[in-house]
């Protein structure tokens, strides 16, 4: 009946390289039996006696495995994976950075200019974004956020102004030449989205929605891809995995807080994942200082530091009349202080030899 | 043209209670500012003067409005809710504790009972799966869990039998009696497993994927809501505000762990939360000990102890090989772990006035 | 002249026991560059050449290197470190739970029985504390816990009756038979405590104030050792290892919840731990629920639990009235509730055969 | 006997503003309990009717009151307080930052520069510190940092050369000019300290050593105060407040990262701390990316965003050779690393109208 256990060795070939660490006082036939299990995954085993105990290495040529029932073998204390299973957004595989053209221009997110993505949390009426789509255009924006569908943690709260909301977004490329950034929240609604974006955004809560991913991996259009709430950076990059494995190279991903302990800011933008991220990945990143601090006040030092520490774009929010905003109102900068802060992140990007 | 903004005095009724702290020296037209603001909302205003500042209560009879928007007006310091937005599943609605039947025996998760829901991370083949299904019905489960769709961090790791795997599952229901737990991981395949499954099971990654959890509302099926990896209690409830909302009031609410700065662990498991949200909601709460902390040899005591606390259930990881497992090995208990704990776990039903 | 670096092989013998791991594409010459620091250090290579990149293990005899010098040679992606440096207190050095006897009853934490340690947050007055006494006695009781020098995050706070609260103490003991369990904040007010008190406790913002842990493990008096707020195992281990280390072999570890992102408790309270340390170490456990979760209505719960967990004692605050206490008020229960729970406790603790 | 509870009226003078939330269906009487405790704390109560309960407000004038103790009476269901209790470090009292001067130069942190202070984690050799410090010296620093008593996580660990340690440390400023800023970890050694440094730094594991922040306040070196690991900015502002509050008014508040799940770094960096805390207090904030990110990868770009996110200094870990460092080697970065991120950091400093 069941295809599983597919043939251990017709799993794809990757490193599991694992380090398994037997309990002090193991036995020769605890050793042996990991060394069998080891053995079955079709790797060759590294046994290294220590002074307290033994390690047994298994670095290999296949990675997805699981690693973990190993650790329920007697004898064993405990088994550490030492790669990710990452691998086409990985830098071992494209050394360059990739830059992704998006919009009526062509801008290049990850090339030498900084990009500004800008505009409000949700398009709520025809003259709120078209007012704020060339406000934006004005402070240096290349591209314009907003909401048609919302994913709202409240079922009671405004949902969004949908297909509806869509249009307004095309009439103000057409308009200003800006890239529309816009949240896709389900498949349902992908191929709508699709029709009228030029960036399909996913958001936190949907990072690891994986029939999602897969379905943005067969689009065309170049894909954002938030940092999921507490993701750690595999589970980001594997996110990423599982689009670009799906056939669609073009990811930009988002860094946008992370939840902590502190209270003081909605979340923690956890800056230092950019150069990270310049380690790890060929993608571009950008970084959200809006839901990244959840305060208007905290905005521009974020969107300064965050070009300083090597963002190859900034995603903020921004409406003619915060106070009024339908959603995020409190993270919502005004077009006056989008312009005022673009003049110093403009500075800052040539001290470090980029443009912006 | 936008419907967007609703007539705010046509929004759903609840306690929006906000109050506003003033920046000490805010000026007079400054508080008079946020009390237009507040009137615009429908709200009154109550004005307390402080020797320090001016705090502004704003205790009225609507709730669903973003209060984030007034902390962006000049001289305000800051703005607190006071209330959560969830209402069908808050104990201020329903004041009893809302039993939840489940499966041919029609189970009360929520009575008097505490119900053991165990089985595999995934349905590997018919073998397994039966073998499993007989061990956990002799260790007294009521519930057999069992994922045919798989959501996997990596696109390389096994995804699941799919419908090959529902079939088992209901063949093992038919054979045992138990209630079929299994999860949900898109509207695609939400039919087909509607049609198999006793319980739909949400994972953490789904919690706030709105659209599944809309449709799941619209089921006739009980839905088991696992809580997310980093939810507040605010989140998780409101999730399950969305199922209810939807037209299905069979929610159980399942603690799997949160993700902390712990690291011996794969996630912490947060048991004070099974006696808090008895007191706000009138949903069963079942915990996840497997998933809570990752490791084997941590079940067992984190069993004992969740029933200590007061959950109407458990849901077990159990295999009849652990170190075969397809996914989750490591904390995957065996049927004779999963009998022992039991004994243990019954004694501690009884101490507390309930039965196992 | 400087006595550092000291010769590095004579240095504290420990298995340092590091997995490095090169970057894809490291040359020969770093590879061997990295050999040599690893001989420096007195170790051993082994090199185990996988498919994509080396990886050199190195396990030795010796423990207390910084791993992560190594971090910073070129060609190097990271460094594992696999064992912690903690050594008296594991489990590897005394196999058998220590049981320590505590106040003029010599009352053994860590044997079959569990321990009731209760009282105020602090002593506020002679008839405050005595009539507590009493009532804790009376619900089981066999510690009296209470501060006389209060850690108090804000100095306006109440910080404590100093001398005479511990002469309240003292006379409580003499009156009731309890053991006194009250904290030491500072080497200067030690010589005092130590005189009045039975157990020394160590609090949450001291488990790193080295210089105090060197103190108290030089006094004859046992020490609870509360886990810092965001303290992981092996931190916790090796501060009790500090104490252990001085001469001072009478640990007993607290367990009082960690900061996470939880803000419905003032912590999350991380009961696996109870398990885990049982795994890792000799020395008994105790669990506070009150400042575990911050909320006289979770403590019974979490109470019961973490008897279930497996833990040898549980340490509560309980004020003969709780409104009116000086600090801690919110997470304080009464004694006709700490009597409630203990009846339930004593049921758990016999259902895993045990007594209370 | 006990001076304890002091009469309510007499204790410090600050809002308590607590915001007191009763049950649904709380009675009358529950009401008029609240009140009268409310009036007890010397308070009066301002009562909210809302549509499905009452809250209560008590805006009042004395701050250092445990609000917790209300939430303990019957129909309560949660207390908030709106304020925090520190004060001399607030703008609120001091509205222009404070200017710190250190050194034999009196460099002014805080002021329109901005300070680079690099150093070793610890003083190893004189020959090591003195070729660091002129190294540090010639990248532009203007302080030298570097322990001679360390806080180690292990017992078995170096421990710092202490008082030769320090000798080094001031031969090191006589050479240089370079202000010395180093760690006193107790009081026993805070005079030996305090003769030899320019500046006492306070390292994160100290933030709530009481009794030391206490001495410090009564020294007259200025204090560097890093935030503990997992400190809320009210637990580091009221940390400070201690110092202030003991009459040294000097205090330097250090970034140094926070404990979250984040493995890839050892701690995650939060600048959004930078221009919150230049919003909430008058005293200059530097940042350690050292410590704050834990690889020397990381620590440059880290350094660039510090500065553009305003930050008044940074404290950079530096050694001549990092891979022979004595503890911290592996965030340790080289002179040359040094020089090139301060070329960097200097035009960003420039960028946002200050010099560095």
């Amino acid at each position: 009946m069941g295809v599983w256990p597919m043939p251990r060795d017709t799993r794809p070939e990757r490193d599991p390289d694992m380090i398994i660490i037997m309990k002090p006082g193991a036995s020769n036939e605890q050793v042996e039996h990991v060394v069998q299990l080891v053995r079955e995954f079709g790797l060759k085993e590294n046994i290294l006696q220590g002074t307290d105990r033994t390690v047994i290495a298994a670095i290999g040529d296949k990675r997805a495995v699981d690693k973990g029932a190993i650790e329920t073998a007697p004898g064993v204390e405990k088994v550490m994976a030492i790669f990710s299973a990452y691998k086409m957004v990985s830098k071992e595989v494209i050394r360059e950075k990739t830059a992704i053209e998006i919009g009526p221009d062509k801008f290049p997110i990850g090339g030498r200019k900084v990009g500004l993505i800008a505009g409000p949390c949700a398009v709520e009426s025809r003259d709120q974004l078209l007012r704020t789509a060339d406000a934006v255009k004005s402070a240096g924006a290349i591209g314009l956020r907003g909401g048609a569908y919302k994913p709202r943690t409240s079922p009671y709260s405004f949902q969004g102004m949908r297909e509806e909301g869509l249009e307004i977004l095309a009439e103000a490329r057409d308009l200003t030449g800006l890239a529309v950034v816009t949240e896709v929240i389900g498949l349902e609604s992908l191929p709508l989205v699709e029709q009228y974006a030029d960036v399909l955004q996913i958001g936190a809560r949907n990072m690891q929605n994986y029939p999602l991913l897969e379905a943005v991996g067969k689009s065309s259009k170049p894909v954002l891809l938030k940092r999921g709430i507490s993701a750690t950076l595999d589970e980001w990059l594997l996110a990423a995995e599982y689009v670009v494995n799906g056939g669609n190279a073009s990811v930009i991903l988002c860094e946008r807080g992370i939840r902590t302990y502190e209270q003081y800011v909605r979340n923690t933008l956890a800056l230092a994942v950019v150069p990270e991220l310049n380690d790890r990945t060929h993608l571009p990143v950008v970084v959200d200082p809006s839901h990244g601090t959840g305060h208007a006040r905290l905005v521009p030092a974020m969107c300064r530091a965050a070009v300083a520490a090597g963002a190859d774009g900034l995603l903020v929010e921004c409406h003619i009349d915060p106070e009024h905003a339908a959603s995020d109102g409190a993270q919502t900068i005004t077009p006056a202080a989008l312009a005022e802060v673009m003049q110093q992140a403009r500075r800052i990007a040539e001290a470090i030899g980029r443009e912006m």
